[in-house]
């Protein structure tokens, strides 16, 4: 790994894709890949997730829903109607993938160089074991990128 | 892998992300994961390709850029204007991820296959060595698969 590469890493771990159904689409996706529905899990709520976007804290929850494909997980993601990156860019673009995501180690650090390199946070918040922050790189990358930090 | 996987295989191949200017996104790649940038390929002509879409042949090429992100590609593709699932997609959605590829083998039977389940052919056409196929999957999947059958 080049010392020049800004995540230390360029293992694509995730690929995020907004729908409005959850139900119906891991079901499509189930029955497409010959595997099990895996169901969807609700994000923390706000006291807990400490979820900001665009700097100010915000309600916005989504259901997840994750699925092994490779060496990575394809994830579903149904917001709901409160401020996010996932409920902005659902409104805009519509459905579709939104996201490839990596683990990353030391989050502030990684932030503050992506921020010095004009990748602006979106959004970020905690999960149980971990934390992920969307950074703003859709101008030089064509793609947002979610940075993963699992404590684990 | 369950039998009842239609394509065989649940392994992301590549990401495929559209892009205006290769050679700008390109070297935003490099420049951020801290590898060389790869330079583009040109897709043959349509008497070597094949090409067609929508059920007609078509002129259409497009410049590709590979980047290795761990077990998977992140192909970059900077379309023509002639007739193409890539140049439509560009033009409805602006720049960003289009497909996900896996790669199949049995070419005609899995096209045959994903038809009979309300999956279309949207465009296919022969490269160096193998072919590849893009079905429209967006309806039930929320992004568009492409299948790929390398010969060796």
């Amino acid at each position: 790994m080049s010392e020049n590469n800004i995540l230390g890493t360029n293992v694509i771990a995730q690929i995020g894709i907004l729908v409005h159904d959850i139900e119906k689409t891991s079901q499509a996706y189930a029955d497409f890949f010959g595997v099990e529905n895996p169901g969807w899990s609700l994000t923390d709520t706000v006291d807990k997730a400490e979820t900001e976007y665009k700097g100010e804290p915000t309600e916005a929850r989504a259901k997840l829903a994750f699925f092994d494909m490779g060496s990575l997980q394809l994830e579903l993601i149904e917001p709901d109607e409160h401020p996010s990156t996932w409920r902005e860019y659902l409104d805009e673009h519509g459905e579709g993938p939104h996201h490839i995501a990596f683990h990353i180690k030391g989050m502030k650090e990684k932030i503050t160089i992506m921020e010095q390199n004009q990748m602006p946070l979106m959004q970020k918040g905690e999960y149980t074991g971990g934390r992920y922050a969307y950074m703003d790189t859709f101008k030089d990358l064509k793609i947002i990128l979610e940075l993963l930090e699992n404590d684990n």
